[in-house]
């Protein structure tokens, strides 16, 4: 029998997935499971993007052009330059998702062995990306009780060698929600180009900035033109995950021929989505102001019932939809698996994602835990009630 | 300035792109161009699937299983069931087109510089993910003389190396029509089980069989399960390029283990592409006959016409729309610009794909042009008329 690659045996699991066949008993056994693990908003799409779809007019549905249809780029463009994001139309290649924005630049600047700073707790599918590439993660680590800042730049300047290629950073930040200053995206504008590395921001989650404090994008940073590379997405902003359009954005010539090449050879995004996603731009700004309301509502909601529980630690969110709970517990691994399993406050129980996969260094995040913020009030109050109730009887 | 990779500077550009300026200039004097060069089919998508989409009712467009909706592999399993394929739901990775079903297969059983023999000429992105993959690709030539037929088994042999992990077939083929037979895929069968090789099978026209031959897939071969890694794609069965759904098929669970893997990281294939796809399976039997008679037309008026022209030599395609012509020039992509630049029959003229892009031995193929019959036979015609009076007048 043939083998798979070392690569294949390599590529990580979701750091959920094995908790999978858990969640799926406690259903079978009638219990209701609260979904705290997932990235996928119960906020609803915009109409007009689902309704672009319900009246087109193709007879064919075609490939677009492999860096998106130019109707879509167009518009897309002109969304960055009214969100203080100076670029056009040919500094944009239209992706599958975000995801393959994230694959398109680590191929278009990592070969086999080179190296990727990124701070750590980070999405976890970075790892899938990276072991996909060949490339290796070098971690940096950011500290729940800096509510995961950015670490000093003396930190990233240990790790850099000649095999270091880019810093990533994910702004805001998923599974921290940390929002990165102008203060620190100067930081590391610095340290990119007097390493001469790229700096690859992944934006996904850039609508989502609360308090009152703005955004400030990679890509406002004129002085790292050549080295900035964006990744955005449709996914989270508007709600709409299943279209798989993202982008990748970058005022480098050269990565954008580059990426063009690896988007050449799959030939093109999906073309119904791109027709869901230049829709969506029309999308009115109350759509972000209700939607931010919300979330800005739960996070409030979660982090001080997540306070009032004892023993209890956690990162107030100033972005995107999660946040890192550290637990008076050894291994959250196990504490996932048994209130799946073992535990429930009147038939209900919750399903939270252990943070040890998030983080890439071993031994780190072992009592951590990513709560998503992506339920009604309601549930969370309720599932925090749980967290709280398990927390009192569970033994590690 | 930081520099990209190797990997992106070695990533090949489609075999047309260079022509594409030129082409950009013929229409700004106002020719008419006949593409022969792309492989968009001009054939409607059934209205099922078109419809499907407009009568959607939802009000999130969230992600699907990293696998595939249920009920899109539910049907595509039974479909293939109908095909004389026996596989379950669990045996399919649903993926965003054909395109990257091949990437995962590459990823799953391929390491940095491992190698895959294709016979060539093949389809040209073969070389842009095998470069994204890091692996090599070792060509088998098969000739034009014999229309393409399975080179004999002794020049696979000696290609393998300890590096060697597969090998690659199109049936049909992509640029050559040729249809494998049974013999032949049990020819494969043999030698993969005796190396103990992967065989993928790139099956994305497997509809497109002519003359009365069924088609015969690497799955109904029953002694290679372990072996067999199938590659499939709504894209050309109901001309919906733009709907990017493919699939990866194969009866070794370590393979789909792994392939899903590479699903989860990049986490869903398009959402409303696969409920146009789950509603394409609707569509009528008689769907199929008009398409495969409208083809064959095309390909018999195509090669009728092609061989009154002095000098031509074509291989008559038994699947798919292409074919590979052999031209007496020199040098055809300096043909193709010259189509494009200096020639015109009463202000029209033809573009075509030059073949030297589809074959990775240098230098071989340089006097041939791949033609896809996706034009209605009246513009065939008429474009074959270009092609013989431009040879009667060009010089290289
Ligand atoms: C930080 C981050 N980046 C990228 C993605 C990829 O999203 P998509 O491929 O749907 O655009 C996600 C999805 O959860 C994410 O959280
Ligand atoms: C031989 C072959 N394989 C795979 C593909 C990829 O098609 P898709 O990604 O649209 O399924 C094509 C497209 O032209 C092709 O010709």
């Amino acid at each position: 029998m043939p083998t798979i690659s070392q690569k294949g045996q390599l590529m990580p699991q979701s750091p959920i997935r094995k908790l999978v066949p858990y969640a799926e008993k406690a259903y079978q056994e009638g219990k209701v499971v609260y979904h705290l693990n997932i990235g996928q908003p119960d906020i609803k799409t915009p109409e007009v993007a689902l309704d672009a779809v319900k009246v087109h007019s193709l007879d064919i549905l075609a490939y677009t052009r492999s860096e998106g249809s130019d109707g879509y780029r167009d518009k897309i463009a002109a969304y960055y330059n009214n969100h203080d994001i100076k670029v056009t139309k040919e500094e944009i290649i239209v992706t599958t998702g975000g995801s393959e924005a994230l694959l398109f630049a680590f191929g278009s600047i990592m070969d086999t062995d080179d190296e990727i700073i990124i701070p750590e707790p980070f999405y976890a599918n970075y790892n899938g990306f990276s072991t996909a590439s060949g490339v290796n993660i070098v971690p940096v680590i950011s500290k729940i009780e800096d509510n995961f800042a950015l670490p000093p730049i003396e930190e990233f300047e240990k790790l850099i060698t000649p095999k270091t290629k880019a810093i990533l950073i994910c702004n805001p930040g998923n599974p921290t929600g940390y929002l990165y200053s102008k203060e620190e995206i100067q930081k590391l504008a610095a340290i990119v180009k007097k390493h001469d590395l790229f700096l690859i921001a992944d934006e996904v989650y850039r609508e989502f900035a609360y308090d009152g404090v703005s955004h400030y994008s990679i890509m406002q940073e004129e002085s790292i033109q050549e080295h900035a590379i964006m990744i955005d997405s449709v996914s989270k902003r508007y709600s709409m995950c299943g279209a798989r359009i993202g982008c990748l954005v970058s005022k480098n010539k050269q990565i954008i021929a580059t990426a063009l090449k690896f988007a050449q050879a799959r030939l093109s995004p999906p073309t119904l989505a791109q027709i869901a996603s230049e829709a969506a731009l029309q999308t009115p700004q109350s759509y972000f102001t209700d939607v931010i309301d919300e979330y800005v509502d739960r996070r409030d909601t979660l982090i001080s019932e997540l306070e009032k529980i004892e023993g209890v630690k956690v990162a107030k969110p100033k972005g995107a939809f999660y946040c890192i709970v550290e637990l008076p517990v050894k291994n959250s691994d196990d504490f996932a698996q048994w209130l799946l399993e073992n535990f429930d406050v009147n038939g209900e129980t919750i399903m939270v994602a252990p943070a040890a996969g998030f983080y890439s260094t071993p031994g780190v995040g072992l009592n951590q835990i990513r709560i998503a913020y992506v339920l009604n009030k309601e549930s969370l109050v309720k599932a925090v009630n749980i967290l709280k109730e398990a927390l009192k009887v569970y033994k590690d």
